[in-house]
């Protein structure tokens, strides 16, 4: 295994044949009726979701992507569920990028640095720090993103800034142009670059990537050419509303550089499918993955 | 109790004669020799630490602000500590600010709302959900901070957004000049009296708040003009380097309108003090009360 996140990444998507995240947003509310355990236990629920969820798809995955919220809402028994879930997929192989999107100044930035990453489970047993990589909101500036731009560079792992999200609302500030003639999402795409330029990789990608959503297929585009060593992480793919041609564009000339996010999607198939959740899981997956190296070409 | 977080926050204030809100950054290096519990155990004292700071602080504090990352580095057992120290705090009569700075799209921002806040700890004993209020961060634009909007009116909670962040390089992205001649913080700031101008309460101030660094005094007083119907939430005070007379322009004429945090300066104040460390910290939020209470004169 190299120690460097970009071309772990990479390398996997070529290995694996695959450009596809499966996002872990568990909804104690959606959760299968086929799941065995007590309702009175959502978390323990929750996990056996998640893990079944990772055996199913790990064969047309690269990477799961939890998302912090869904665990937190279930207290510190979340945090547990969170931990077990992270450690399960590394060990299936699967690259963890953990969706937080973490900010604040750097003293605390640190702190939620050590909580997430550089941990290896394989010595320290199962915990929080086994994330590959985490998303970042990078509003306060270099300060809270420096530590973990540092983990990369001594653990290996990677980090995805926001740069233009897929919701609705993402054009509120994102959108806005400066007197510089730049949007705020592309002065911060440059800042992404330049943030990330010590850790461009054999691959040719840097451990910095950044989060550009599918559902501004436009602005993907734009944003691509514009970073050519960052990787990107696109979510809004499948139940936001965007296409596999939607997130073409994501691509380089290689079909590299980016990996695709589906959730609910992939881990919610249950309700359009037959047989078992995590059989619906996987149909979906490989569906999804087979889109996706079709929109790569 | 009212149940409109800045009514009640601005009556704490009248009440309790104090702007002062303690941070609770729990750093395990930076615990005191006097703690009791084994080092194999950090969690237990990092809980023991907090308690022992509310206890006594609480006669000069307004509220108390939890510092997420810090019990998040300690694992699934650091959010059973956060749950304790902020039931505690609450049944003390401090109100609870998480600072956690969270931010996501929509469906996801619900989760992390429906994560920490909401719920009555009287009625459903110890959770996570019983923050009084919770810092976020907007660069998502509104439909992540909706879902804190909504609680702020179903619930009477209420929420910080970041406007202009204390660190030393918060100007990289929030100071940029949009072509409007706006400031992107300013053009934040805007945003945040939109957002907010639905909950404003009978004490002339909105359950929407804004985060406005001490550490840039120039901007806090523009943007106390700019935002008469917003409370501050004004770190950067003590360690970070801003004095009271930095921060007394957070303040509006009756000497209202912001509450100011000191982290650093007051828990870890057995490091320059006799005593015991809760001595030490409820002597340091003394001084540091009526430091704040001259500088609102």
């Amino acid at each position: 295994m190299t120690e460097h996140f970009a071309d772990r990444l990479m390398d996997a998507v070529r290995r694996k044949g695959s450009r596809l995240c499966v996002g872990l947003d568990p909804r104690v509310d959606l959760l299968p009726p086929d799941l065995p355990g007590s309702a009175s236990d959502p978390a323990k629920r929750v996990e056996s979701f998640c893990l079944n969820l990772c055996l199913g798809t790990e064969p047309y995955a690269v990477a799961v992507k939890p998302q912090a919220a869904y665990f937190e809402a279930l207290g510190a028994e979340g945090m547990v569920c969170l931990e077990r879930v992270m450690c399960f997929a590394r060990e299936l192989g699967l690259l963890v990028i953990l969706d937080a999107k973490r900010n604040d100044i750097g003293s605390t930035a640190q702190a939620y640095a050590d909580a997430y990453l550089g941990a290896r489970p394989e010595v320290c047993g199962p915990c929080l720090q086994v994330a590959d990589a985490i998303t970042i909101n990078a509003y306060l500036g270099y300060d809270g993103v420096e530590p973990f731009v540092n983990k990369a560079h001594e653990h290996g792992t990677g980090l995805f800034i926001l740069v233009k999200t897929s919701n609705p609302g993402s054009g509120q500030l994102q959108d806005l142009r400066l007197e510089s003639g730049l949007t705020v999402y592309q002065h911060m795409a440059d800042l992404v670059a330049q943030w990330g330029q010590d850790l461009v990789g054999a691959s040719g990608y840097s451990s910095v990537g950044a989060v550009v959503g599918a559902t501004y297929p436009e602005q993907l585009k734009e944003l691509r050419a514009r970073l050519p060593q960052t990787p990107f992480l696109v979510p809004g793919y499948g139940h936001q509303g965007a296409s596999a041609a939607d997130v073409a564009a994501g691509f380089d000339k290689q079909g590299l550089g980016a990996i695709v996010n589906s959730a609910r999607g992939i881990i919610y198939a249950y309700r359009k499918r037959e047989g078992t959740f995590t059989q619906a899981a996987a149909e979906a997956a490989q569906e999804a993955r087979d889109e996706l190296n079709a929109a790569a070409q």
